[in-house]
């Protein structure tokens, strides 16, 4: 890779007709590659400039001929129908109703009986097959002795005729190529064709340098209702890696049947917020299976004809699990995924296995932003200072954008500010020559349902898109992707199987109740429990954010009570007189803090449950912030932590504080919380970042006796010789 | 009674040494009734005016010489211990750590074992009683092998050895009379010393004409910590009811044992809020048996000595329940009770099988109010408007004050204003001549685990005290308290018994979920799901607030989201994409709507499960106001619905919309929503009041056809003969 500090590291998106402008915007942002999107192609001559060409290849759909010649190959869906009240014994259910007619198609081709269930959603029951049929002229399922006013579901098994994401494309932007349709690798057939269409591909494309995989196999989930629009959106979603042959795969390997509420799941669909099933988790182990195995080939082909193979963490990326166990079987040479937030590059930037990963930068070129109006620079400049702190934790190896050269060519200034963006990015890397910043002494773990496998995708719905419901959440995750500590991800299975680890300083378990981010029914199990109480006690840090440890059970409703010294009000407690007080001392986790603490949507009706409870901040009788010690330990109870620079020190604070270490928080350290710093020791280099949009005065901590006083331009970052 | 419009109906409260005064306002204010509260003494001359003279007789504790010489004969309650984390396999716990020493004394005269529980509160398991043991001189339950890291309780048994309002009364006023102990009827020996005692006194004071029992045997829960601050009060609690004897007959009775976590309820003690457990039904059944049973017999006595029997409303009054199956069997003549507010009015204007009914109303001559700075007149002003409208609908048929005159006669525009109230009550009495305000032709339900035992006592915590968590949920009851609708309470189990009567109209279900008001879950019990799905879809009306029918289960929180067409969104379902829009046509509910809606605490995450639900309000995303069709039936769904003038005209349009009678709701009808009719047709007399403090103007409907216009002074009351 290219070092010099203007150039390198950065990926063009091409476009055709605008040849004299490309080479221009390649000289000025320092681009190394460039890289056509799905619908454009590139020109010989860019294709044969001195930079290294990415396209961009679809795997399940690049043939559509295939799929249109075999159509009882292609992907499907299981899915739900809609929730039908009986208000007589006859009940007729259309499965499809509320769905595009356009995505789906019902599969008449498999056995009713056996891949779909009908439930009665009043008791859970699974109708025998003696009552209900399927009606295939009117299609149509018919229950033929239903329980009037018990409300009835059919789980079934549709076609995916429309490729989810030219779906969305063409419905977005208006697209109007002809409809594809992906097929699936799962079908021996169609599996041969994939790897043999690619061989020729590779074959016949010999100026591209990297095939970048848009993804592999199966997309994440994504239903379409009746109007044309998203009805179901998870960017997690297994829904649409099954099909009969695949569910009979299974049975041979895992040794036993997966029933169709498996995946529909009451309509949740095994969203990452519900608790997964063992089952879930026998299918993402088996689908993965599946995926590594035949994307490696895939890899296998690109190596074998010179070229390097870079996968897109999005769309088919379903399977390919960059955190899971099979993931380094693949051997993908990189990973590029979209950045809209530190933790997102985080997600991008920790992926192990690979030789580089590469972040594709906001705003994408199109014309939502790039308008009149319209004000790409300042979201380019927002999104760069979002990412560059947890860029200087751990860099992605490159950058790039996303769209329209044409669109972002309108917008000099833009233009401008990109160079900077770029050189500002080399720069980083030259510094830092590869090495990891400063980190504490101790790791930090945000311990989950999920643990490792849901790596920086804690409480995200919609990949970095804002909820009402999360951001309080994901703020939590967006702090720590910038902060000076190790960040580890641990499940409650992990901590039944191995314990908790030695380096653990803190746990972190952040989200609403019911959650898997929360845990849901893992904290009445004992195992869990104990192990926590007895860690704290002997000195772990527990910090609790919204509704930590909840599950209503044996008079508390957050379990950990006793630790977190804190629970919440479901009704139950009013007749007990409150006596909750904040402490008006100076506490170290507020030592910063100047104006009123950003709690986000917070969490109302939590209260002291022992006097050993330390408030530090209540509105209106609900605590927003306690601390509570238990045995040589402490936790730290916050009701709820959006991203912001003051929340960051929050959160840096109730870690140290937690960790019974607030000394050492000291070490590399700035005092004004819209800096922050990160120390390349072993080359010694420091950065300091100014992340506010106004000069900032700040001093920079080599620890507590070692102070230098700075001043930091509005984003600036400053490098510092140590 | 006395009908003269400016004397009668009304009870003073009495004060030695200011005999002169006394009857100055005897005169001003038109008592027909004296009486002595707790604590004061009527002087010879004032019993023998010609004004019936009401005493306080405490049942249970007017003879503390019994009380001192039969201390295994006190009352008890059944407390839980703290919860303890197990550190050790040895685990020693203090039952009484954290209560009040001069309150409870632990029972050491009943087999521990027997009456006791250790629990682990990490499984809910009961210790097996080698397990454990009491250390009598240590006062300590001792735990041999617990397991560790879990949390543990001791429920016990601890005798009173302070009454509670009493050491109320001696902690807040700082009395310095000797600690008063309550002992327990169960005992025959006490039993029969209490009715002996009680016909001594009756012979002993013949200028009484009224006993007011403050109250029988038992009363509500409260528990002191150990700093002599109230830790625990239900107003509703039978924690003191309870006694080894009472648990042993209880088996006689019912033939079962009770256990001690039937009473401690993992800590909450069967709160309200609690959906009650059949053994604790079973329980409030057996007190009520035993206290009507004996309650009967001091009403007798007082009878058989020419006296009246009047129950006070508080304290000592569990096991009476009004509302119960057995108050009729007492045979008081008349029930005393502190009004609050409308609610708590109707709550006592409403009880069966009296002859007649007395409020309390507020302020209480005490020095919180009555003094610098006080404003006593504007308290009773606003006391009065939010009662005036509940008792236009079912008056009390007297009215009274409490606490210390002399300090009430520091403020003689409070005296005025006294004044001019109860001319108000009388004249309404006057002018109603006992007959009942018209009502719409259809019954409302109030529906919740309790049904009509807690009639007008929904969501109530403390009697008429406001609770964030609560106030949004007790609005509802207090707009219906002065509304012209025919109110009834039902339970579950009614709906399960009988059905829905055929005269009800509307239901409505209002509470947080797991709460005995939402009704937790009975929200997945098929009879009652069915019975009003059934129900609606015929075309009855169903009114949610805040978490109606819900119980997470089988893919939906709100069990009736179908009727309803609103779910709450509790983390799984985030995936799916939102198109929730506010409707922005004309809508009756909203036709008198002139400002933003108060919906209180409101409900977050609330959305649209149908395409037929029209959203009416909605915040950042959250309904808070929806209508859905449902068959013939409609829904109406509201987040929170606090007692303002707005929001009873809110839920009034919101009853006839559900009930589909909107046209109806024009009979005896003001358009302006600070204004209400109360229309007496037998009699020819229409009040219509004005609950601001500014003139209104407004027209008064007879119906759609004949409407007059009028103009209300502030808080008038205007009287039109129709």
């Amino acid at each position: 890779m290219i070092e010099t500090s203007n150039k390198g590291r950065f990926t063009l998106p091409a476009e055709t007709g605008i040849d004299d402008d490309v080479k221009r915007l390649i000289d000025k942002w320092g681009a190394d590659a460039i890289r056509n999107s799905d619908g454009t192609v590139l020109s010989k001559e860019l294709m044969d400039m001195a930079v290294k060409v990415y396209t961009t290849y679809l795997t399940v759909r690049n043939d559509q001929e295939w799929a249109y010649s075999h159509k009882n190959q292609l992907q499907m869906q299981y899915l739900m129908s809609k929730y039908n009240t009986a208000t007589t014994e006859l009940l007729e259910i259309n499965p499809l109703e509320g769905y595009f007619n356009r995505q789906f198609e019902i599969d008449k081709n498999h056995d009713f009986k056996r891949y779909w269930e009908v439930i009665d959603r009043s008791t859970g029951d699974v109708l025998e097959d003696s009552n209900w049929y399927f009606d295939c002229s009117k299609e149509t399922v018919v229950i033929t002795n239903a329980k009037r006013w018990h409300r009835y579901t059919v789980s079934f098994l549709a076609y995916q005729v429309w490729d989810t994401t030219q779906m969305y494309n063409h419905l977005t932007n208006n697209w109007t190529t002809p409809p594809q349709m992906p097929y699936d690798a799962i079908h021996e057939e169609t599996r041969e064709h994939i790897f043999s269409y690619l061989e020729n591909w590779l074959k016949e494309n010999p100026s591209v340098d990297v095939v970048r995989f848009t993804t592999f196999f199966y997309h994440f989930t994504i239903a379409y209702n009746d109007k044309a629009k998203e009805k179901f959106v998870d960017w997690f979603g297994y829904s649409a890696s099954v099909s009969p042959e695949a569910l009979d795969e299974f049975e041979k390997v895992k040794g036993y049947k997966l029933r169709a509420e498996v995946f529909v799941d009451e309509g949740y669909y095994n969203t990452p917020f519900r608790v997964p099933s063992k089952e879930f988790l026998d299918w993402i182990d088996f689908i993965q299976g599946f995926v590594a195995e035949n994307a490696k080939k895939c890899v296998e082909l690109c190596h074998r004809h010179g070229k390097e193979a870079m996968m897109f963490l999005g769309d088919n990326w379903i399977g390919t699990e960059p955190y899971g166990d099979y993931f380094g079987n693949i051997g993908v040479d990189s990973v590029v995924g979209s950045v809209g937030s530190g933790a997102t590059l985080r997600m991008i930037s920790d992926i192990p296995h690979v030789k580089y990963t590469e972040g594709r930068f906001l705003p994408y070129f199109f014309p939502d932003t790039f308008c009149e109006g319209g004000n790409p620079t300042k979201e380019a400049v927002e999104n760069w200072i979002q990412a560059r702190r947890a860029i200087l934790r751990k860099p992605v190896d490159r950058m790039g954008y996303g769209g329209y050269l044409s669109l972002a060519l309108k917008f000099p200034d833009f233009v401008d500010k990109v160079e900077e963006i770029t050189n500002e990015f080399r720069e980083i890397h030259n510094r830092i020559k590869g090495t990891k910043a400063y980190t504490g002494k101790f790791k930090v773990a945000v311990l989950n349902a999920w643990g490792r496998l849901r790596s920086w995708q804690c409480n995200m719905v919609a990949h970095a898109l804002l909820y009402k419901k999360t951001y309080s959440y994901v703020g939590v995750i967006e702090c720590l992707s910038g902060m000076p500590v190790d960040v580890v991800f641990m499940s409650f299975e992990d901590i039944k199987k191995n314990g908790i680890p030695e380096d653990i300083g803190v746990i972190i378990n952040a989200g609403d109740a019911g959650t898997a981010w929360s845990g849901h029914s893992y904290w009445i199990d004992d195992e869990v429990t104990c192990k926590i109480r007895e860690w704290v006690y002997n000195g772990g840090g527990f910090i609790g954010v919204g509704e930590p440890t909840a599950y209503q059970h044996q008079g508390r409703y957050f379990q950990l009570s006793d630790v977190l010294g804190v629970d919440r009000e479901m009704g139950y407690t009013l007749s007990y007189t409150r006596h909750d007080k904040v402490y008006h001392g100076e506490h170290f986790i507020l030592e910063d803090q100047q104006s009123e603490i950003n709690f986000g949507e917070g969490m109302k009706y939590v209260y002291a449950v022992q006097e050993s409870t330390k408030i530090l901040s209540m509105d209106k009788g609900d605590i927003n912030l306690a601390v509570n010690e238990f045995g040589n330990g402490r936790s730290v109870y916050i009701s709820g932590l959006p991203y912001t620079p003051e929340n960051v020190r929050i959160l840096l604070r109730a870690i140290y504080f937690a960790a019974s270490r607030e000394e050492e928080m000291f070490n590399w350290y700035t005092s004004n919380c819209n800096t922050e710093c990160a120390a390349y020791l072993e080359v010694g280099n420091v950065a300091v970042i100014n992340n506010s949009d106004k000069e900032q005065e700040t001093e920079l901590y080599k620890d507590k006796n070692n102070i230098e006083k700075l001043t930091l331009k509005p984003y600036e970052i400053k490098w510092i010789s140590k």
